[in-house]
């Protein structure tokens, strides 16, 4: 009855290739007079999710998280990864072969000083890396007198038999009714912040669909069409893009606003304007050191800041608004239908994590209109709740049991992206669940209910999610909050609620809301709705004000919630957020639903 | 009966010199071929409070805030100043002469790339300059083909007619039951933690003091004496400091600790590192870039990061902070006598900001331990009051009128260091006036009342002070609160309540929790009581939990507190801090001050 279709459940990990390549990779870099070389997962836009033809740190390591790197000497080899993989890291990758380390507490850097030796060659691929990170193992190699050498094209791509081609996927054009304004306006403002350079390089694909209202498929679950653009101060862009990506039809209206080059045709071009003296903008979060490098060696001044892309696309317009709005209604409907489904099937003790994503998902593309997942499902029950980042394979798959079962999970429309947790009782609930549910809750009240002056940024708020926690001796180890793009990346910066999030929060920028509390071993809760920066009017202000309108909709599960411990205004935040639940949602599902939707949004009273 | 002995009521700047001053500084600059000059208001320490002697751009300019730069070219100059001083610049400095600019939003960088020529040379004082800000403005120098010249002696120093001679105060020694740790104990400690280096410059004249248990009397209302020190990783340090300031008793229980040595000998020391190649820590914030090239002049490398010394004496030991509660028993004896005697006074319309002033340090006074005051008093009424950092003339003083008092002051006794506000009612205060206070009361109740987890910052719990006003569209234009040392400075680092304090909390760290609003040209509002980090005992807690402890003790206005918009925890808190003021000061104040904190200190109800 349910499948899935966007999502797979199969272990893509497998340490045992492991030394085989390992040495593979040394005989090429033997060839080449290399002493080592270093294989990050990013692919040439640093981007969270990667083509399979850019998977080499995962072909040679067989490790499969989403952020990593790996340093292959002649002896030795080391993978460094964050705190989110310390134990993925043992299952997927052969230890004896690549020696796990923490990225954070010992960095690349560090190992660099230790291991490599005085006139030692580290290759590296300069399409993968920034040129911050560069320099950062630069410095280390230059310690001790080691050298960082770019090596092109990359030798894992000599020795990966296999290796997929890259992606040609279509690309289509974003409509004025969902992108709200045209692309040459944006050009033409994008032109204006970046007036005092000779021109932009564009380098993060969610910045390049902005620009062009274009979307695409090259990766999985964000419709990315893999491509740069280079635009100058006045005048035309050029977007560099394979033409195989592109309909007659879309080429035409893309060239109404642009040059299209091939992407081959990137580097001449940079070289022309360094050779030119050009002051050329680079994204620093993104740009390979390949670029910059280009510019620099032919003699151009290489700026490396912030796109100013990035903070137009993160505050949407209300076009892209309405959009986004439409698109949470209908998710909402089938979350509904997923969650009044669910607590049928649950009692029956015979439903698996797996059934559960196949069945949401199927709910989702009810609709007709889901494009893809925005991530993975994370679907826990148990002790897999624990794990904030859990994704359920077949061979973890486990029948969901009495206690706790988390899913979070989001969805692609033409629309807009949404993204939602949900943790739902299964039997009865033990009064430590309730009452660390119930803190959960009070923290994402306090954030659903903040006002606040212009200005402020997300790290500033990101606390109050965790005062009802903190009371009680207890935190969990995540932001509060990421940016959501719209039909674009579920995870999209600058905007965060976390102490990284420095950047003032603005009008449009949408957010997560979702804070959580980790049992390990035992069993994990997190609630999480989309939030959106508006502006609020208070009289007697004397600040521009904002606040958060929340534009999820999905019951929060009442047999979680210990009423005592809430506040009046909480219980009337709960109260009238379950009847906008039932007003937006009731309409859109059928009866069975709409019954069992009443039932879970019913108002809670002062206990 | 009443009078000032550590703060003086006069207006010390004098804008009728800057045209005269400038030009002799341009011809001395003209003699030296030089086109330009720098001159910040620093002295070699970077200090908060400098000499007399260094008080070069005031007698420059006639500006005499506590930051700022001025920059003199040969045909105009300009005076940066951040936000606080934008108005007082323009009463204090000549504007045909210095031109005043926002030292943040039109920063000297831009200002030397539109106004120097190529191949100017623009001197500067390589003492005054940290090695950062140098840098900055080398660059921006550099980017139109200028460059940076360093000058020794300061060209100042040779105009300056009367200029004050260096201060020489006696340095005395702060006893073991007063600093509570030893300073060869301290000695090893901070060797140890700069072990991967041969040893630290410690520039920060506090850091001096701290790691050597002395003080001194060389600038303004800080015990500081003004020397270097340098600490070998092994072995005695070296403490560089004008014999004249040291009796021969301390001298010689100084000399069990470390050699000492003439100021002028640090210089060759360093280059003596530099030419062995030593790797030297210095500290960013404080060190001058003079030191650093020496040393990189001779060979040596450089390290300039933060002083681990910093995060040592910010967080103090037990001795330490049971000399610093009793400090702050006997300045609320002093404070509550003032008030009580305020209240009986300003009814009579006859007392002055200046008369405030002078009876609040008396009372402090009393006691016979009174060092100095921590700053001059901030005592403003009406719309004074709503000027954050106001100090009080003769020709701004006025008499206290109906409406709010806001009295910021603070005491410097040889066990601790004390800050205290309170915003008091003279007559009957307005209902916005009511509701303001409380709102402002409620973020200060906020902060005190909060629990945390070891490694959060300040800048994760500032907005918690904000929440009352923000949620009526209000707000305040400075940080919630600053590090205070331990008979050091009242403004100490690294720890803070602001957007900036990213440093992690720590046991002992003492910080100021004070909130406010402003109402500018009406009246202004601050509530401030001293904090210190504790650790907290929380059942079931699953992270180390911090707390602060208000050591503060005085009473909060009750006619300016608006009972219904308080919570019951609120009322709670109130209550229970009034309870405390009265059994911790009652004791130590005569029977009129006695039966006045009965009544200010009543416990208020539910409304």
């Amino acid at each position: 009855m349910f499948q899935s279709l966007f999502q797979t459940f199969d272990e893509i990990a497998d340490p045992s290739q492991g030394a085989l390549r390992a040495g593979l990779l040394r005989e090429a870099l033997h060839r080449r007079g290399l002493d080592g070389f270093v294989v990050p997962r990013s692919d040439e836009h640093q981007n969270e999710y990667v083509a399979p033809a850019s998977e080499r740190l995962r072909w040679l390591t067989g490790f499969s998280g989403s952020a990593g790197l790996c340093i292959v000497l002649a002896d030795r080899a080391a993978i460094f990864v964050d705190g989110r993989y310390t134990l993925q890291i043992r299952e997927q990758v052969d230890p004896k072969v690549f020696d796990p380390q923490h990225l954070i507490e010992s960095p690349p850097e560090g190992w660099i000083e230790r291991n490599l030796k005085a006139g030692a060659k580290l290759g590296y691929d300069p399409w993968l890396l920034t040129p911050s990170t560069l320099a950062r193992l630069e410095r280390a190699a230059a310690k001790v007198g080691a050298k960082m050498v770019a090596v092109s094209p990359n030798p894992i791509d000599e020795i990966w038999a296999e290796r997929p081609a890259p992606p040609l996927a279509a690309v289509h054009l974003q409509a004025k009714h969902l992108a709200g304004v045209d692309s040459d306006a944006k050009i033409a403002r994008v032109q204006q912040a970046i007036e005092a350079t000779d021109g932009l390089i564009v380098s993060d694909p969610h910045a390049v669909a902005w620009l062009f209202n274009i979307r695409g498929g090259d990766v999985g679950h964000t419709p990315l069409p893999l491509s740069f653009a280079l635009l100058p101060r006045h005048g035309r862009p050029t977007l560099y893009m394979d033409a195989r990506k592109l309909s007659n039809a879309v080429r035409d209206q893309l060239m109404n606003l642009a040059d299209i080059a091939e992407p081959d045709a990137l580097l001449g071009d940079i070289e022309r304007l360094g050779k030119a003296g050009a002051k050329v903008l680079f994204d620093a979060a993104t740009v390979p050191a390949r670029l910059t490098q280009a510019l620099q060696d032919a003699g151009g001044h290489a700026e490396v800041a912030s796109d100013p892309i990035a903070l137009m696309k993160a505050a949407k317009n209300r076009t892209e608004l309405a959009g986004i709005r439409k698109a949470h209604s209908r998710d909402a409907a089938a979350v509904a239908a997923f969650l009044a489904w669910f607590d049928a099937e649950s009692k029956t003790g015979k439903l698996s994590e797996i059934g559960a994503v196949e069945a949401l998902e199927t709910f989702r593309r009810r609709s007709g209109k889901l494009k893809d997942v925005a991530f993975a499902s994370i679907a826990g029950s148990g002790a897999h709740a624990a794990i904030p980042h859990y994704r359920v394979t077949r061979q973890s798959d486990q029948p969901i049991g009495k206690g706790l079962f988390l899913i979070d999970s989001g969805a692609q429309y033409e629309d807009g992206t949404t993204d939602i947790t949900r943790t739902i009782a299964v039997g009865r609930p033990s009064a430590e669940m309730r009452d660390r549910f119930t803190r959960v809750l009070k923290g994402h009240i306090a954030i659903a209910r903040l006002v606040f002056p212009k200005g402020v940024s997300g790290a500033q708020l990101d606390a109050f999610a965790r005062q009802a926690l903190w009371e009680a001796g207890l935190d969990f180890d995540h932001g509060t909050g990421h940016g959501v793009g719209a039909y674009l990346s579920v995870h999209e910066g600058p905007q965060r609620l976390a102490k990284t999030g420095t950047v003032p929060l603005a009008e449009g920028m949408i957010l997560s809301n979702e804070p959580g509390y980790y049992k390990p071993g035992h069993w994990g809760i997190r609630i999480e709705n989309l939030i959106v920066v508006e502006k609020r009017r208070i009289a007697g202000a004397e600040r521009i004000m904002f606040g958060f309108e929340t534009i999820s909709f999905a019951p929060i599960d009442l047999r979680l919630i210990q009423s005592k411990l809430l506040s009046e205004p909480e219980r009337d935040w709960l109260n009238a957020y379950h009847a906008r639940v039932r007003k937006t949602v009731a309409p859109l599902v059928d009866p069975p639903t709409r019954r069992w939707l009443a039932a879970a949004t019913r108002p809670i009273k002062r206990p």
